[in-house]
């Protein structure tokens, strides 16, 4: 007999050879109808999977977080299968994973279709009706493992699979298997670890999304593949919740709105990934610079100002050269000196340190700077403001003794804290990225010791301040670990703002040093940081977390006058005035449109507030206000206004003051 | 008999073949004796110039504007003289012009010293001795023309000088002379147009300056020379004054002080002409930006943000390649496609403006960006701030009609007055330069017509409004006429600041347009305008101009706390906390220093004010205040000086408001 001890600590016996599923359905018949895989000791696999010995055993349900992914690495089987019934079985399908972190995407699949054949967008309601009948006939999943020999004669002889070949080729030079499992569902044969649905009618909903062109192994020279997208769910109604939400991000695409609300532009003469600030993305700007400086004079930084040009030599100090060459702009030759525009700001910042002696007692020092950068991106690879070629930072520098370490790392983080909550950022967690040992000496410096301590000290720092974090090996920059903040939209979506280093290899590069409480020369620790990311980072992240709909503090425009016909536009203009001597900035619609056109143009700005003022409110000295979401909310005296919008703006609230509840 | 015109209108009779002198001598002795030179119709010319028939004579005394060049090209001569008699007579002297408008020097003469000879600031003594020789020998000057072979002849067989053959085969080539004039003074002898002194005992009051190394022609190719500098007065007093501010302005020399006070510094890693800028400097750039921010928002100014780094493209068709290709940069290759740092703003500008369609209800238009622009100078010629690579601009463009420019440029003009009075400079210049017909399609776009019409738009806008200027052909910029501002520091010495430019080649190359009132496309003109000039330029004259005693608005530290024991750094931290509660930048001094080295360090760093605190000081709740130039000027309760120096930042006054009079 096999022995299953279940997650109650209870243990069921079974025959040997009986397979989990069994154990499922000696469990309760609903448990085994809603079955979707096991998880066996620290291995997920198939319903089917025999048991022999004692095991722990948990049946995976689609409650369970590991489900997904098994129902849309199915699904994207099944894709396959629907393809290749329509396109024939010369289409070669290369690799088709499941994905659960991609915030639109739930799979895809890459096929190399046979010459003259086409796949777009235009087919995908097709193939979605060839997987429905796929998923109507509950064709059972069927593992089998055989030699990586016979693997590849079934897959290329039958198959026609030519692209298996290789990758079984690539598993026995890599990781010198001798075996392979294969799946079939129907006359559908792939290669594949599994595990699977018992059957394809355990698919309840399930779509596709998009094609796209993607090459075969990622890489430019080789032949270029089509991708074909699609998602799935347990149910309608989450697959309708999520396309609802994959249209609402499309809505606030900040590419789409940041053309509509005229916060930059690109021009093909300035060159892609270098974005124009028109004067509304001037505004937010210099907003978050305000805010940036304020915040950081009174957390006793310093600010200073650093050219953009730089002699090949300090890079080469840096260490940039060659660390980060590939990410640099290349040289610009002046009298025989090469001269680059810089990446990062970190070596101008050194130099400053060191620009005086330093003693103990002026430590930490925090040199802050908006500083310009450049970095060579792939044409591409560039995205709106995501992935750009030039970028201004919210940058700074912290020395300090290793034992003002934990205060001052924890100071950023608290820093960033207030930032998500200023912003309404509510959800986030910090990406801690560590060294990988087989890389010192290439892609990081070459010190283990100190990767090992300086880990050890900002992993310590975060567990005992509670700061939410992940940790993931090779992934730090050169010069040390490093910490990006993942932070989610209003609607979900995750983007990486921005990046903390601990740099403990640079400042001995510059020989920067601090004369120490024993008189001695000591090599202060460097923190990088740049809370509020990049300007560019930051405002597609923005622009899309409130769809267009800033805060007051941060609208281009805060307060649109309309009046009802001209005779008010005198009026109008006399309160435009008092909103401008409080700081607001406002402007009155004097063209010839009616009011509701007026209004509409307005609201498609997304203005946090129109005031219309007719006849009625010039005499009494009042302003109607609508609220953008909330529409009218009263009239009041213009004074009122001016002092309850001016509060709102010096608070930098995140909702409308005036208006009933939080709408937006 | 010959007539002289005199400039009261009478007419005076001499014999034919009289000299200037003898009409000086007829109408008084005294005139004749202060006589320097005469004007003879428009022509300077020597007292001893025989006059034959009518002519509109003036003697030129020292009194007169001409008489300074006339006195200081003679001691040049003079100087000449002398390094022949000591350093032998194989000395070639080649150029020596008088000087009258620069801050330092009166004239120079450059010499070729044979091998082996090496004249340095050593010699200068010696060779004033010489001069002052030949001053007391009265040796007068006399003036011979003869044809260009005998004068090569002349000055190469007897007198060794094988430069002056190659200036009159120039003169020969280029203007087609045939005659030289001649000027000898005893033994010495020297090609010159003249006019000169009647004789060498004209000369009250001279002093030599300066060595420097200096290529013939200025052309690193040829020779280097050695360069004497002196100047010389009417009489030992001016010289004297001179002298004294020649010694203050060292004494404020921006390099020096830069350094001081911690400004800025530069690092050869990061490379010439490429300041850094330290906290203070740091400091004083977020004031100034701050100004400019406050000043071109109440001017109707719209904020925007631009790439530093753009395609070849833009710059082709802007016209900056190839008009202004010798200041760029070189280029940097991308994917195949050449990108440029950007040497102006303007290009950016004018790709925002044609971002979307725009009516004449919209203009003008203010478009205003702090942009870094970076510009290639020979290190050989950048100095401290003032010639940099890189630089930091109060850069605008305004985009207007016609019929709006004046009331635009006027505007700009008198932003300009505003800031003089802000920073206390008195004295302004607009140089107003234009362009040349001969350079047209080389040095300046093409097209005369617009050329003349801009310019007297200009002009008579300057005339109209009663703005100070002068105007110089051939200084334009390429797209326009421009107007040098040029400004004199607290002790006279000249910088020249910013530029306003009216471009009106540029908007049409870009395809800028508006629809005009009649429905049509218009283009517009474009003033580009920088009125806080470059922070690089701005600072380092805001230096000298204050001698560092910056007011207390824009000083880096405003108030310093100055316990005068331990017992008091606690009260000094809590008056430090009000101070930096309303805005205040203060420090205390808590290092265990005696209070006068405190005084004495912070005095060194010229903070406004230093406040005391003792034991009566911290039981009373005051501080005693010490203003940098006042000294002591009492105690008060810690929230009075707040309140007081907070309102003195607020207002950004120009002197202390605590201070019993005005002391800098």
């Amino acid at each position: 007999m096999a022995k299953a001890k279940l997650p109650d600590g209870k243990v069921m016996e079974v025959p040997d050879g009986a397979s989990v599923k069994d154990v499922a359905a000696k469990i309760g018949p609903r448990l085994a109808d809603a079955a979707v895989a096991a998880k066996v000791d620290d291995r997920l696999v198939d319903l089917a999977t025999p048991l022999a010995g004692e095991h722990e055993v948990r049946i995976v349900t689609p409650k369970d977080p590991e489900a997904l992914e098994i129902l849309r690495h199915t699904t994207t089987h099944v894709m396959a299968q629907a393809v290749r019934r329509l396109f024939g079985d010369q289409v070669q399908y290369t690799i088709g994973p499941a994905l659960t972190e991609d915030f639109q995407y739930g799979f895809y699949y890459d096929f190399d279709f046979p010459d003259g054949v086409r796949v777009t967008e235009g087919d995908l309601e097709r193939i979605e009706a060839e997987m429905q009948r796929i998923v109507d006939a509950k064709l059972p999943l069927a593992r089998k493992v055989e030699s990586t020999e016979s693997a590849k004669r079934e897959l290329l002889d039958e198959h026609h699979q030519r692209y298996k070949d290789e990758m079984i080729e690539d598993l026995v030079r890599g990781e010198g298997v001798k075996e392979v499992s294969l799946y079939r569902q129907g006359e559908f044969l792939d290669m594949c670890r599994g595990p699977h649905l018992p059957d394809t009618g355990k698919i309840p909903a399930f779509k596709l999304l998009a094609t796209a062109g993607a090459y075969w192994r990622g890489d430019e020279h080789n032949k270029q593949l089509t991708r074909i997208y699609g998602t799935a769910f347990f149910s309608r109604k989450e697959l309708e919740e999520h396309l609802a939400r994959i249209e609402e991000a499309k809505r606030r695409d900040h590419r789409k709105l940041g053309k509509e609300l005229e916060i930059f532009a690109f021009d093909d003469e300035v060159g892609p990934g270098l974005p124009l600030w028109l004067p509304a993305g001037g505004v937010i700007i210099e907003e978050l610079e305000r805010l940036a400086k304020q915040v950081e004079a009174e957390a006793g930084y310093l600010r200073v100002r650093t050219p953009h040009v730089t002699k090949e030599d300090l890079f080469i100090r840096s260490g940039h050269l060659p660390y980060y060459a590939e990410s640099m702009y290349p040289p610009m030759e002046l009298e025989g000196v090469k001269y680059y525009v810089k990446p990062m700001n970190c070596p101008f910042h050194h130099k400053i340190f060191s620009s005086r002696t330093r003693s103990y007692r002026d430590l930490p020092i925090r040199l802050a700077e908006y500083g310009a950068c450049y970095r060579y991106e792939k044409s591409g690879e560039l995205t709106g403001l995501l992935r750009v070629r030039s970028m201004q930072m919210n940058d700074a520098h912290i020395y300090c003794a290793e034992d003002q370490f934990e205060d001052e790392f924890i100071a950023v983080v608290r820093m960033y804290e207030r930032y998500f909550k200023l912003f309404g950022i509510e959800k986030f967690v910090m990406r801690f990225s560590t060294h990988a040992k087989a890389a010192l000496g290439k892609k990081y410096v070459d010190n283990e010791r100190l990767w090992l301590k300086t880990e050890d000290m900002v992993r310590r720092t975060l567990i005992g301040n509670n700061v939410p974090y992940v940790e993931v090996a090779d992934e730090a920059a050169f010069y040390g670990p490093k910490i990006d903040v993942q932070i989610w939209s209003a609607v979900g979506r995750e983007f990486t703002l921005a990046t903390n280093q601990v740099d403990f290899a640079v400042p001995g590069r510059f020989n920067l040093v601090f004369v120490n409480r024993n008189n001695e020369e000591e090599t202060p620790l460097c923190i990088h940081r740049a809370p509020l990311s990049t300007h560019e980072r930051m405002i597609g992240f923005l622009i899309e977390h409130y769809a267009g709909n800033f805060p007051a503090w941060l609208a281009p425009e805060q307060a649109r006058l309309v009046p009802i016909t001209d005779a008010q536009n005198e009026y109008a203009e006399k309160v435009r005035a008092q909103l401008a001597a409080a700081g607001v900035r406002a402007s009155v619609d004097t063209s010839s449109e009616r009011m509701n056109a007026k209004i509409r143009k307005a609201q498609k700005m997304k203005i946090p507030y129109m005031l219309v003022v007719g006849a009625k409110e010039a005499d009494a000295g009042t302003v109607s206000v609508r609220e953008r979401a909330a529409g009218d909310v009263g009239a009041m005296k213009a004074g009122e206004f001016v002092a309850k919008i001016a509060d709102e703006i010096a608070t930098r609230a995140l909702h409308s003051t005036l208006a009933p509840a939080k709408v937006s």
